[in-house]
């Protein structure tokens, strides 16, 4: 059978988006070819706005039938944390008869080379872009995102970080040519000339471990990667989580099956309720490359024990804002506001520890108490969310119980600066939405310390006083060394201590934003231009995306002979 | 103080080689910088002939001081493979002070960047080239091998293998640019702009075991790759094996110093007999990226218990060469014999099994039953080695007891076809020398199984009957997945055969060379264009030298800010 949208065709589509993937990547500049605004699909074969949310409702109480082989049940059991039960059922595979049907296809999917792969991979991009509505509304009720931020973060944000990975892909397998003649001088005897074939093989099958917050955003870079240097793919999304990646690798097995390829090439894993396969997967042999996004522990279970395979691991951090001083006390408070609020700070970029001299800061509006430093956001983060509608629009919902409770158990670690407000939801009545709390830390006070220099992922911050900057900056050494982070802000007018931050940052491998008051927030990276996570400290082994997150998802094999 | 040789000199100096190697790594052509014939040496400040044995005849019985902070005694007890003690004592290191002063230098030179990072390395190599008369001999007095041999191999090809790392390194590292600006449009509002900069940071100090036969081969690669990419190196070397490495750290700490940097980013461990520092060393905090080349035992080691360090290990493998039809039947025979012989199979590449149908192969000179091929084989062999002094030239010395022990099981193990031959060396009367043995044993025997599914280091061959080439083609199979492979040799006239070997090498991953007959040996590779190893079977975790050889070695911090 011929294939109906055959590599050919899909070089000439998606070259152009390779190309300018491969030139942004090298220049960081702004680009994106997935539009940010609800409004901008619609056309063009894309769903807009009410056919995406037709689309999702439809999904609702389903089976979503994949068609894979050595499905032996039905499974799935997610509640939107906006309320509503969601009621899909997805295959459940035996891992014996799903595994070796992922391997029938690989030798195809290896022959066709770098750049048909990448293609596919564009294409598949391409689907998932057209269908942004209705994975915004996946993305909603699986992780609690506001529905803007569903939308965005993932869709264009997550198919932008699947792009870049995809664009690193195919730059480091075609490093090396396909071929070569090599001919050595041999003084007055004839030369020694041999030809060289050179092929990228892939690992085998990569597993992606999905979490419950970004299941597309974390999800598609060690799922692109993988499938672009030649690997089979098998996607095991979180429990809570598993529509949005569901989603993608019908996507996904579509585009594979209509371009030529076997679509057991992607397949996914949905687990009964604490089955826990996860484990099993991450040490079958078959497995050879390992993406996950999720806690400490289970990242470090599977560096020690998945030793079959490349393990790309994003854990937990402690991300520091160091606040010494600032030429724009309004812009610094709004800005802070806004990233302390975003989702709730479910993000593992929300900043957790405020770090604020105890003798206070100097200002453009004058020198400022640690105190009224700490009143100031808290009334900032109050302003910000004052007004319900827009409060919901930003907060969206808290994922899951575990962090509602750690959000209660915060007030009591402290002086309250700021409490955790409820927030009615008119259109989710079953939705938890909180405000951030903000807890009054003393740096210098070991109980204090035991809170701040743990992760309390949700919205909790920590405004530790400091003894100084210069204490500061050595504390942010020691919570990046220790804990990790995957991001670090810094808010000084001075270049001198803008240097000693920086060089803690370049020394303990941390990304550093400085001075944000505007537009640009410390938990937002953009793809092709910031690196997310550094792959140097403990929260993370690797970073989106570079290339040592590509290079070792597949080897070069050389065939040689004589010319 | 001003640096002698400041980096914008060498700049100028090396900048031209740097680009060459760049273009090579990519169209893999032939090409070195670094000649191979000993008469190209001598002027242009390089030690010629006379002077390199003067030089090295010059260390023996020295004391090699470093100068290196934290020595706290002399040791060192190399004798030769070829009969005379060494006598050359090196610093001892307490590593409580050696690795503090290692880090201390380390900002500089991650500051430098990666151009004079690259220019530096480059310099060291060129004082290595220039004294590759004197290394040659410290090659050749520690691994054994014959003396054109540790010319070439331990001088010039380690030399390219050095230089291809630093390209590596480079390319990788200045794949992100040092600076962007990023501005994305807000429709009506003004863009969003920010400023970014990007620099490569090291991992920490990096440490290199060294190995007994190919001290500088096999170490330049690791050494290289990590000084490049800014990390402070240690060199610990195989205690029987120490000068070379020694030599090497020693230009290195001048050429460093001499540009202005801190001498101690590059430094020597030398370990008393029994000490055991390899093991010490590679589980310090400090120590986050280790290169290793050795026993499969010690290697599984440190991929298990070095977890604090990125590990790239070379153990052992069982190469494999599957006969299966040839229509130049005398140049498989000589271009296997000199295989088989060369630095008495004492490579981490040479064939030990060569897989031969039971009812024997076509060729051009007609049917060959599997005794005649094996036989002819002996004989090819023979006439090789048939002169005492060309025998010496090529075998060199059996670098250690151990090889010398299996050397003489082996001959236990089955039907003798070629029995090992004791050479005397009239130059060197306490050499242990001897020709290769070629064991006969039967593919389908369980005991014969045993022998040759193991290891055995050094000159000994096993000429295993196969029922068939299929038969071979799953034995070969098999063993690159059970046991890893450095290296594949195959010899078919069938392009259906040679279809099926290749795809069992891209499937296991093993670099694959086809019916070599002239002057270029399956465990030879030459830099910038042959990978050594794939890093995809289990004789390897790492190619010699690839883009993921480098990527990891260092991480990239971004420090962004509004524009």
């Amino acid at each position: 059978m011929a294939a109906e949208l055959p590599a050919h065709s899909l070089i000439a589509k998606h070259r152009p988006t390779l190309d300018q993937a491969l030139e942004t990547i090298r220049t960081r500049a702004y680009w994106s070819p997935h539009p940010e605004h609800p409004k901008a699909y619609g056309e063009n074969g894309s769903l807009g706005m009410a056919e995406g949310k037709a689309a999702f409702d439809a999904l609702l109480g389903t089976r979503l039938d994949l068609g894979q082989p050595g499905t032996d049940d039905w499974v799935g059991d997610e509640t939107s944390p906006y309320g509503p039960t969601l009621g899909v059922t997805y295959p459940h595979a035996d891992i014996d008869t799903l595994l070796p049907a992922m391997k029938a296809g690989q030798r195809a999917w290896r022959d066709a080379g770098a750049e048909a792969r990448a293609v596919v991979c564009l294409e598949i991009l391409k689907r998932i872009s057209d269908r942004t509505h209705e994975f915004a509304h996946a993305v909603m009720h699986t992780s609690g995102q506001a529905f803007m931020m569903a939308f965005q973060a993932g869709g264009p944000h997550a198919q932008d970080r699947g792009l870049e990975a995809v664009a690193y892909a195919y730059a480091e397998q075609v490093h090396t040519p396909d071929d070569a003649e090599w001919t050595k001088p041999q003084g007055k005897r004839d030369p020694l000339a041999m030809t060289k074939r050179f092929k990228p093989v892939p690992r085998g099958i990569a597993l992606v471990i999905g979490c419950n917050t970004f299941p597309t955003w974390n999800g598609y870079p060690g799922l692109f990667a993988s499938l672009a240097t030649g690997n089979a793919v098998l996607v095991k999304p979180h429990p809570r989580a598993v529509l949005p990646l569901a989603l993608t690798v019908r996507v996904a097995r579509e585009v594979l099956a209509g371009a030529g390829f076997d679509p057991n090439l992607v397949a996914l894993a949905v687990e009964r309720p604490g089955e826990g396969i996860a484990k099993i997967l991450a040490t079958r042999p078959e497995i050879r490359i390992i993406d996950y996004t999720g806690s400490t522990s289970f990242g470090d279970w599977l560096e020690a024990n998945a030793r079959q395979a490349q393990v790309y691991t994003e854990k937990a951090g402690v991300n520091t804002v160091l606040v010494d001083s600032t030429d724009n006390y309004k812009g610094m408070l709004s800005n802070l506001a806004f990233s302390l609020s975003l989702y709730s700070g479910q993000m593992c970029t929300t900043p957790q520890n405020l770090l604020i001299p105890r003798d206070g800061i100097t200002t453009d509006e004058g020198p400022k108490s640690y105190d009224e430093v700490v009143a100031d956001l808290a009334k900032s983060v109050s302003g910000l969310l004052g007004d319900d509608a827009r409060a919901n629009a930003l907060l969206g919902a808290i994922v899951n119980p575990d962090v509602k409770a750690r959000l209660e158990a915060a007030a009591g670690l402290g002086e309250v600066a700021l409490a955790s407000r409820e927030i009615s939801n008119p259109e989710f009545p079953g939705a938890v939405v909180r405000t951030p709390v903000i807890v009054k830390l003393d740096g210098a006070k070991p109980d204090d310390e035991a809170a701040y220099m743990s992760e309390c992922f949700g919205p909790v911050s920590f405004a530790v006083a400091v003894d100084s900057t210069a204490d500061a900056v050595e504390l942010l050494r020691r919570t990046v060394r220790e804990k990790g982070a995957m991001t670090v802000g810094a808010y000084t007018t001075s270049g001198e201590v803008a240097d000693s931050i920086e060089e803690v940052c370049l020394e303990e491998c941390a990304q550093l934003s400085l001075n944000l008051t505007g537009g640009v927030y410390v938990n937002q990276t953009a793809a092709f231009s910031d690196f997310h996570g550094s792959g140097g400290n403990p929260a993370a082994n690797a970073a989106l995306c570079d290339g040592a997150f590509v290079a070792n998802r597949f080897r070069v094999v050389e065939v040689r002979r004589e010319a």
